[in-house]
C-alpha cells in the first residue's frame, strides 16, 4: 500500500458542491487553456467545494492520457488552495488505472474519481469490481472516489460492492449518477460509522439525497448555475426544507436538458447564456440545432442571467 | 362526463399512508374472507389513511372481475368510515376499465386506482395513455389516481402526461412506484397549483417523496410494519429531518426484501411474522423456500414484533 | 392428468404457417362475426396448416373470458376440418389458464397456445414457469404449445425451461416469438428426440428459423400477404434456398411494420389495402395517423394486390 | 479523401471465418510475442481467410495505443500474405479513431473494423454516427468495415444509418455481433447493389447469416474450433444445408460458454484444451474458478481435441 493513512481521509472533507467542469476546447478541437482560465475567473467567485476534472461532462472518453494529466495540472493552479481538485482517472484495464491515479496525484489532483470499467459488462461481477477498486485503493497516493454512472457505462456499481468497498481505508465517497434514491439511501446508511461520504452525481436529485444523508454534490448544472447550486446546499444546511425543496424544483428542468436531454453539447451552449465559455464538443458529439437552442435558451431565461 | 365536480374532488384528502393490502387465500387459492376479517381487526388499530384494495400486491392480475369487485365491498365493510378505500380498476382495454370502475364505486371505493395499460407496450404511447385515462375519468363517478409501476408493467408513464391529465378535474393523483425521484419532484413542481397528490408508491423512497413534496404514500410493507410506516409520515409532518432520515434508512432493507427480491410470497410471508395472516399465493407465485425464509426472519427480527 | 397421449400428441403436425387472425370489430368495439366470416372466405383458399385464435394479434389482452371462448367456437366452424386451430389460453394465474384451456378444448381448438404470465415479473423463476405450464399440460385435453414473446410480455421463457419442458408428453411445441436465432438453434438441437417442434413467431425471422430446423411459423404478417408467407414455406420445403433467402429478404419490411412499429393498428390497416376487412382496434389502441398509413402503403404497394 | 478508390474496394474479399485473436499476456499482464508466435503456428494450418487483430476478444479495450499498433504489426508478420489482417481501429474520439486507423494501415493491416463509439450513448444518434464513420471512411487509406456489438457497448448501430454508409465507397462490410437475424437480412437485402459485405459476429448465428446472405464472419469460437467452424463456412458454400444446421447445432453451446456466459477468460481457458496458449487476462477481468473450468472442460470434450 502506497503512503495514506485514515488521519489523512479523514481530513477530506467533501461537503459541498462540484462542478465536473467541461473541457473547452478550440473549433478544431484543441484543448484551449486561454478559455479554461477564462471560466475560471468566474467559477472562482462560487462557493464551490472544489472542481472535478476529467469527469463523463470533461469529455474524458475523448482526451488523450498525456492530455488528462495536462489538464489536471493547470486546473490545480487556476483553483485557490482551497478548493478541492477531483480527477477522473478511471480506464478499462486496472494496470492503467493505477498508472492515471498516481500521475494525476502528482499533477495536484486531491482525491481520483475512478469510474466503473465498462466495456466487458458481463465480466464485471462484483468480485471483479471489488477487486479492481482495491488495488487501484491500495495504490494510490490519494484517496479514491467510487464512480457510479449507469447511463453512460450500462453498469451500476452494486449497493454491496459499494459498502464493502466503503470499509477500504483509501476509498473514502461515492459519487452515484444513477440517481436511485433508494440505493442512495441505503449505501448511506449501511456505511455508516466507516466515515464514507455520498455526493449526488446530479442536481437533479441533490435535495432528496441531502435529505437521505449525502454531503455534497457533483452537479453538471453547477457549470452554469453555479450559485444556485451551491445556494440549495446551504438551504439545507440550515434546515430550511421548504425553501429547498422550491429550489430543488427549479433546478430540475434545466438540469434535465444539460445531461439526459442534450447531453455535454447542450451543457456547453448553455453556458454561453451567461458568459462562459462553452464552445464546440469533441467529434462524434454534435452541435445543438437551432431549435435545440432556442428550447435550452427559453428554459434558462429564468436564471436571469441570459447574455444571448 | 359523469357525476364528479371540482369540489367534490378538492374534499379527498390523501394524506397519508395506505397499504396495498395482500389478498388472503386459503391453501385452495380461494379468497379467505374470514382471514381477511382478521387482518383488519389488527390494522384498523393504525392511523393508516386508508387502504387500497387490488393493487399489485393484492394479486390483482390472478382475480377475476367477480371476486375483484366482492373484495372492494368487503373491504367498504371493514374499514372504518373514516378511512378511505382506494380500489384498483385498471384492465387492459379502456372498456373494461370504465366499467370496472364503475362498479367499484358501487361497491364502495373511494378512488379508483387505475394502472397503465402494458401488454401492447409499442403502442401505449402517451396519446394512447392519455386519451385511455381520459375516457375512464369522464366517465368515473369517483376520482382516479394514475398508477405507474414499470417493474410490473414496463411501462413508466411519462411526466409530460401525467402533467397533462393533472388538469383533468376528475384525476387527483399519482401513484408512482417507479421510485425516480427527479421525475417525482418533476411532476410535482408542474402540477402545483392543480391541486393534484402525488403517493409514493413504495416505503423505499417514502421519505425522499415527502421532502419533494408527496402528500404520502402507499407502501406495501405497511402490511406488515403499518405504525413505522404511519410514525414515518408522522415525523416528516412535524419537521423532525433527522429522525425521519434515521427511520427511513432502516426501512429501506426490509421493504426491498417485502417487494423487489421476494415480491408478494416475501411480503405474505413477512406478515405472519407478525401475527397477521399471510397465507399462500395463487399459482404461477411460487412460496419461498426455507433459506429466504430465515434471511427475512432474520431481516425483520429488528422490529421486535417477530412471533414464528 | 387428462386424456391427452402420446401417439395423440405425435400426429399433431403443426408444419406449416398459421396466421394469428385479428379479432374485427365494429366502430362500438363489439365484435364483428360477419367481418369474421368475410376474412375467412378469403383466407380459407390459401394453404395454411390452421389458423391461431386470440394470440397477442386478435387482441386477446382486451377479450373478456367469454368472448375468447365464443371466438374460438366461430373459428372452429369457420375453418375446414383439415385446418388446425391453435387458441391462445394463457392466463396470470395458473388456474384461470386451466380452465380458459379446457374450455378452449371443449370450443373445438386442436391446441393451446399458452403465453407465459408475465405481471409479476421478478416471480417469473424458471422454476415458477416450469410448474405453470407443467400443472397446465397436465390438466388439458388438448395439446400444449409454449409461447414466449418479450416484446409484450418482457419475459423471455429461458432455453433451459423449454428443454425441460419439451420432455413432458403433452407439451408439443414452441412459438417463439423473441427472434434470437441463436436460442432458437439451440432450443431444437437440444429437444431432437423429443418430438417437440419449433414455430417462428414472426415472418422476419421465419427463412432462418426452417434452416435451423422449425417446422412452421405464426406469423402476423400471413394475415395479410398470407400467399407470400405460405410460399416461403414451400421453397424452403423443396430446397430452393437462394429464392426463400430473396423472398425472405422482401418480406422483412412489410412484416416488420405491421408488428414493431405500428403494431395490430398498422396490421389491421395494411389487411383493407388487400381487400380484407381490417376495422378499428379496441382502445387503448389508437388507429393510425395519415401519414403513418401512407408509409403503409407504399410498402405494400410492392405486393400487387393494393386496393386503396 | 484518401487514397482508395472502388476497384480497390472491390478487390477485398472478406469471403471467410475470421478469428478476433486473444491477445496473450504473461502472468504479469505484458504481451508475449512467443506466445502469440506459438498459436500463430497452429492457426495458420486453417483455411481462415484471416484475422481479427484488436477485436473485443482481443482485449482492446485493455491495450494502449502503442500496444495495439505493435500488435498489428506482429500479426500482419506471422499472418500468410494470403491471409487477410482486419484491425480494430475504433476509439471514442473521432481524431483517435482516425489516427489510430491510419497508423494501423502503416502497419499493414488490410482493412479497419471500427466499433461504435458508445460512452456517451445519449449523444450517438444516427446523425452522430454516419458523420463519425463517414470521417474516418474518407481519411483511412485502408477499407472500413462498421462494427456493432451492443452487449460490450450498448449501441446498436441502427440499420438505416448501416445502409446510408454503405454507398461510401470506403465503406465495404459490417461486422454484426448483435445477432439479431431480422436486422441483418434486411441489411443485406437494402444494401444489395452497393457491393457491401457483412460478417456475422459469432458462430452461434453463423448459418443463420449465410443464409441470409453473410458472406464470412468473426467468430471468437474459431480461436479454439477454427476448423469447425471453417468447415460451417464450406458445408454452407456446397449447399449441404441439413449438414450444415447440425454442425451449427453443435457450435452454439461452446460459442455461448466463451462468449456470453464466460467471455474473453473463457475462451482463453478453452485453447488450453486444444494445446493452444490462453493464459490470463488483463484485470479487472477475473480468471475462471474450478466448477467453471470443469463445466467448460465438458462442454469442449465433445470436440475431441481435449488434451487437459
Amino acid at each position: 500500500m502506497a503512503g495514506f493513512s485514515t488521519s489523512a481521509r479523514s481530513s477530506l472533507d467533501l461537503s459541498g458542491i462540484f462542478p465536473p467542469i467541461v473541457t473547452p476546447f478550440e473549433e478544431n478541437e484543441e484543448v484551449s487553456y486561454d478559455k479554461l482560465t477564462e471560466n475560471f475567473s468566474k467559477w472562482n467567485d462560487i462557493p464551490f467545494r472544489g472542481y472535478v476534472v476529467q469527469g463523463s461532462n470533461g469529455e474524458y472518453a475523448f482526451m488523450r492520457a498525456e492530455e488528462k494529466i495536462d489538464l489536471v495540472r493547470k486546473v490545480r493552479e487556476l483553483a485557490p488552495k482551497d478548493k478541492l481538485v477531483l480527477a477522473g482517472s478511471g480506464c478499462e484495464a486496472t494496470r492503467d488505472t493505477i498508472e492515471m491515479t498516481n500521475r494525476m496525484a502528482e499533477g495536484g489532483a486531491d482525491a481520483a474519481l475512478v469510474v466503473t470499467p465498462c466495456y466487458y459488462k458481463n465480466g464485471m461481477t462484483s468480485e471483479a469490481l471489488e477487486k479492481h477498486y482495491t488495488k487501484v485503493a491500495d495504490s494510490s497516493p490519494i484517496p479514491v472516489i467510487l464512480y457510479s454512472v449507469p447511463a453512460n457505462t450500462g453498469i451500476d456499481l452494486p449497493a454491496e460492492c459499494i459498502i464493502k468497498l466503503s470499509s477500504h481505508p483509501n476509498i473514502i465517497a461515492l459519487k452515484d449518477s444513477g440517481g436511485d434514491i433508494t440505493k442512495i439511501g441505503y449505501v448511506i446508511h449501511k456505511t455508516t460509522g466507516n466515515n464514507f461520504q455520498v455526493l449526488a452525481g446530479s442536481a437533479s436529485f441533490l435535495f432528496a439525497s441531502y435529505c437521505l444523508g449525502a454531503v455534497g454534490g457533483v452537479c453538471a448544472l453547477a457549470n452554469v448555475l453555479g450559485r444556485e447550486v451551491c445556494k440549495l446546499h446551504e438551504l439545507h444546511k440550515h434546515g430550511k426544507m421548504e425553501e429547498s425543496k422550491l429550489l430543488q424544483h427549479k433546478l430540475i428542468l434545466p438540469n434535465t436538458v444539460v445531461t439526459k436531454t442534450f447531453g455535454v453539447p447542450g451543457l456547453k451552449k448553455s453556458m454561453e447564456f451567461f458568459g462562459l465559455y462553452g464552445g464546440p464538443t469533441r467529434s462524434p458529439l454534435q452541435p445543438l440545432k437551432d431549435p435545440q437552442i432556442d428550447e435550452l435558451r427559453e428554459i434558462f431565461k429564468l436564471f436571469g442571467g441570459y447574455q444571448g
